[in-house]
């Protein structure tokens, strides 16, 4: 029966990551149509079938483990708070792109002697109580602390502004998601200098049994991950036309092949440009990554070309993506 | 030691309840001077010692409740759900006017059958199954349901949109707050005539303990109190003067005892006004209500009032208020 | 029939009129509750009975006219251009104090010898041809031409940015609203020194059938005047109390009756005060008008006042206003 | 004369059309240049002689049919409405990808069995009198309701907020734009089924003399086809490259037009791809649509495509566009 | 000729004394009517005669100074940096009640050991180098350092955002205003604690030849603080009414004079309310003040007092304002 | 040690062109990270080893002079006031593309005859004493009346709004930046038709000594040189692909030769493409300029191309830049 309902993504309705959500469906081509914007469904058009649900950030987690929703974009903190140990869940993308951000200890910055774990352990020892953790990852925080060693620690699951639980007692300490640190200075606090405890971004999980009895689900992971794959790799490069001078393709290419940056693994596309006075150029097309485009510039003009246009790319395909063929191979995994 | 740190006053960071809480603290002359605004700490100039904490509206309750905090304002639908069963929670003003909303049994607008609890209760039994139903008020719905004999029922724990647990499946019908019925309809969803499980609106909370133990707490309640009750008392009120014609004060008052608003228990102040031909005119002031006011102003020109002008009023401090000897009262019974 | 129906408001929908109307009315104590705002009905809670409508300002004054509305607030430029001749339309009050314009007969800036309507009929006779005349108000256009002799003309009736049509040639001048003169400098336009057809402002109209057949309706008349008169008179005054050494409440006022402003018709409440000396001094207590409020300051120094408390007023209401009186007559003018 | 004033294109100055018209014009690569946002005119700076006047959505289309403008960028629903007989207004684009909504016959929702027109017509014969049918397009309305047999119907002209008509009892029923319907359902509404009278989008039209006596206007037309029929084409395409392993250019080609999307009609650029091993690779460029690109890359892979990287195009310029052709034509029919 | 020009009043055109001038000015009831934005000059319809003039709030001392402009609103920071030698401004209110904040010398955070100003001279000793100080305001920090015995240091005098010129080594340390400190933090600066060179707020100032040779300039002069004067103590009073038990006008007084807050000097205004059962009730009016208002609540209720009623009050003029009278002085002083 | 501190780069922290600097940076690739808006540094993530400060736009003028920053990009009309005489500002871009504006001679509209410089020498001689012009730029200005012989002038430094500076007779003209003219024409003036004393638009300066003396600042002049202008020369063209009929690249490029845009000095790329067919196709790849697009497409059409693709370009490498090169030789020259 499941095959026949339409397939399920659940998108953050709120939050830092909403909006960049939205966005990376929209530049990869699957831009969600919302009209009436006090409605919690929505659809997207160049995916027929797929209804989208925008949920709480931690409740994309929940229903997705319990099978009432297919496909879920999420932080990866509320995954790994949430996911269970129930193996419903199935990160097919853990690297978004957005809402990076890390769950770290954080003490108040009053505590001048207090910046490592052990620094921690040693206060604690001092005190001689437990000490109060008020933390929105209970799960994270409990599982960081006993591998650390940190043994006396009372876990006060909270919602909210921790932030202020030092001051008013409510907690010692706490454990919270940073991204600028702007506002934990603000409130007088620092991160311990070893205590990240996860770093989060944006990531698209799946649930197994969907995938597994549902062909059209399994059709879905495809597509979005193709088309996500593809968008992402894109926005790191830029497509390059060089002018070569050069006598044949094969000789600008082997002078090219002598460079870092331009003599890539596959070599450069080469079509002869056709010149007034008859002599002899060649238009080279290849694509480097945006942060080599320097030196880039600079190789091409070592080995004699010039006039080099730069145009942007929406989407580079590889061979099918890396991340299908890991989440084709948990599936099996889980059979066995 | 608690007498010595400074009294907190938990307000809402966020939410509907946010801003109404600022205002009217802000009307009754309790301006929250707040420069920083990533910062989670405020102060209230006129209240020396008194520090403002802007937490989530269920925040406010548990820290009020383990003495973190000492006062708080936030919605009765928090304070019913988080308060325990310990009394730690005094609730000291219940209808500070602002956040009005109920907390409802809603269901969809598919089930045309299902308008009363009974229909509900018909329903699980055609259906031989528990219903599930998503809340984000657990203690509360359960109580309501067990009191109304609806037994087979499996609660959900959610937070946020539950608006679209139904369509997705993952309930089959919800409770939750519904303050204007808009967006229970753009989800196509309704309430059940009979299912409103509680009433909620703004209100002020203190900690049991701190008002028995500590002197400056009971003082800050009692001047809390004084001013919301003068404040939210002159909302609804004004102050009336009218000219009089009359041969003696005492005539005029006669004839105002006769009417139904103007005349009433005390009696109206009557101060002579000197006119140039030497006619008897008298001055009445009085404070009426405003939906009596239109009342009020034919009745006054029935027994030969005129020239009435009305002023805006900013307080109106009757007897210590009521709400601050029921507070009294409760925190002696809490002892006996 | 018609006794039965909910009585009907018409306000502005849009335009300038619209927040001035809303404003008015909340400030006489006939707030407008309009929860979703892309509804076009709304209700006061203050009125019950009384159903709220928003439109177009120019269909209020349609609506009111046929019937299917019972009042309505709009510009006095669209009840003189729609009121028709039928005698369906009863202004009954014509100067609620916003929305002030002016529709002014417009001619290009590069027309320098053209400033009166005189140089317009010597413009046109030299021509020798009609001018063409874009305007929004047809009949008080072609009624303003031909009582000033103006006659050679074609309208062209149009509707929105007229400032352009001098430009493209779809008409010599226009009649246009004005109100600051702003957009006009900016399209190089400017007035006629006698071309003021009409000075407009924000009314309230009622239909006339409703009021003589239905005792609801009238009733509403009396309270929307009742309380928008109280409201306007207010808005120009303020409450004065001063402090005047007298040997009695006779001698003051006999001091102040021989003043211009405090001096007024009636004379002033003179009351008590009690001092710890033992002198003798009266607190008056009058009603002044702001824009004379600094000569009442001299005034009453002058004749030995000081401490002088000035308080904000909300409504003033003489006896029953002219306008319900001016009402009445026009109804039974109507009938005779 | 006509040839020596500069040529006038209307754009709506507000409503839901003026942004995106903007818009298109922006992307189509003329730009309007409007620094004072107050005055009704602007320029395009890569259209020399043009001037952009900002006009209501129908004074858009009076003007081009009067002549005083060339062109107009406005509502097919406002053409339709307002181009009158005398054909002096010539469509040269109808479906400017913007402001699609329909045109439809709108009753109560409370009219629980009239969903079609034949309900609507049984509902008349019931009553037995005629309809009154509110409308801002009598003309299109009136000529619907004659083609579909509903003779009995008396049409009430109104501008702005139908949506209430039917409740004040100003007409029993309306017909009016829709775009989401939300509108609709908030005031309680619904469309007939087959109540559709016209679907509308943003178009481009022309009058027809000035293109038959103004050969600047006719270069002005050709330049804002050519670009706005390039840019829209554009819009739902993208420039696919790809590497082909094969031994020649024929070769891949041959493999390549045995698939349904990359085997179009002209087939492939094909350029040599230098390597450093040597093996025999080529570079493929090629068209396709945003809709196919998934199965673009399926087919690519299938006969040994890889690194597929997509770019984005700005316009696409076939053979001179069939619009232009097509206003040609009816030029001349019209002359005939 | 100087009395027959309009009198010129300097408003700061932006910065943060901006907006509160303006409303300080529109609830002194002296309303400026600006209605184009990008005009620089206004009026004040309740001061005829007065031109209005929006002036960067330095450009206000230098125009007062050089008699260009009669009055000027602007900070006290810039009237003591600019008002120069010549005694040609006359400061005429000096305390308007916004705007706050203090000219303060500051350092890095990261100079740990510089706290205070002696701090300061033993770094200047160690480094036996001038210190460079970036400053705004030089006249000021120059005297301020003298002062202080701080005799080695170099100023610069610069614009805009000073707080990174101790970072990019263009200064060692600044003087700067400080208002919330939260800008200092976050560039990683704090204030010398004796540091504080001047404290500021909006002030009223004028030019001394215009007020002595132009009697229209003294009489704008004398309004202003009227009305500025009296509007100030309105907004720290409040309006009370309370019933008073006892037998006669005198022994209520006489109860009151008792107390500390409401038995001011000159006593309470006492009125008769007539009561339905003929107990003796008196009705007392005093002014208070608000942070005074919490204990004459109490005060009242321990004499009998009830029904206590507090209004707003929106000025209160006692004799001539003193800052008149000063200016008055200071006029004839110049003169001498 | 200049060497082992990080580069600087000022930009504008407000005004007109604060916003188009860091655009422009963004679209070269140079992305400004500021994620605390009250902190005035920031980094370029792709300039490792640079900081950004934000500064008034004067001040980056005057810290790039005096060292303490190396670069700067501000407005021309900036540097031109306050670059100094000693030469250690170097001017290395002067054309960014934003912030275009003028400096000009200013009078009152009221000045009929008064519109040329010859007119104003005129009155002042009429006049018979020194013009005061009000300026912010007095170094520019006195420099131009010098030039222009207009030497009876006392200039008056100001700051902030100069445009009341003639009506309130502290200034009888002013010299003022001009980019729309609206606002002068609000406040009722004009600009001299020959009165233009500078074209200003953003432009990007070094400190020569930091130049000369550190490699590192070299390195990031070139990179910021190499970058922008690319960009900027990008913004002016597309990239065009076109099918070409001809029987081979040479006969085709020949054809091309004979046309003024497509036929450039170098000639395009040329690629077979495959027809199913087998006729003769070649792709042709050109860049051209957008304001020649219209022309490039129809010179394509004559001699026999097709589906032209247009595609947006980043950046265009041509070789080393021209303003890199001019930039070595003006620091040789100042070391001669």
């Amino acid at each position: 029966m499941a095959q026949t309902r339409e397939i399920r993504l659940g998108l953050p309705s709120k939050g830092p990551l909403a909006e960049p959500a939205r966005e990376l469906l929209d530049q990869a081509g699957l831009r969600v149509h919302h009209p009436n914007p006090r409605q919690y469904q929505a659809d997207i058009p160049n995916l027929p079938g797929v209804t989208v649900l925008f949920q709480r950030p931690g409740d994309v987690v929940v229903s997705v483990r319990d099978g009432s929703v297919d496909f879920g974009i999420t932080g990866w903190d509320m995954v790994s708070e949430k996911r269970g140990e129930n193996g419903h869940i199935l990160p097919i993308h853990t690297a978004l792109g957005f809402g990076q951000c890390t769950l770290n200890v954080i003490v108040p910055e009053a505590w001048e002697k207090v910046n490592t774990l052990a620094d921690l352990k040693a206060l604690q020892a001092e005190w001689n109580r437990p000490l109060k953790v008020a933390t929105k990852f209970p799960v994270q925080a409990e599982a960081f602390f006993q591998r650390n060693g940190l043994e006396f620690v009372e876990f006060i699951s909270a919602e909210g502004t921790l932030e202020i639980a030092p001051t008013i007692g409510y907690a010692d300490l706490i454990t919270d998601l940073v991204s600028t640190g702007v506002t934990l200075r603000d409130n007088r606090l620092k991160c311990l200098v070893d205590g990240q405890i996860l770093a989060s971004q944006g990531c698209l999980i799946a649930n197994r049994e969907s995938l597994k009895n549902n062909l059209v689900t399994l059709g879905v992971a495809r597509t979005l991950l193709e088309f996500i794959v593809a968008c992402l790799r894109a926005r790191d490069n830029v497509s390059v036309f060089a002018n070569m001078r050069g006598d044949s393709p094969e000789s600008i290419a082997e002078r090219m092949f002598t460079q870092a940056v331009i003599g890539g693994l596959q070599g450069p596309t080469l079509s002869p440009v056709i010149t007034r006075q008859g002599e002899k150029w060649y238009a080279a097309h290849l694509v480097v990554r945006k942060d080599q485009l320097s030196q880039a510039i600079s190789e091409l003009r070592s080995v004699g070309g010039s006039g080099v246009v730069i145009s942007p790319v929406s989407y580079i395909f590889e061979e099918e993506p890396v991340e299908y063929q890991a989440m084709l191979k948990q599936l099996e995994d889980g059979n066995a």
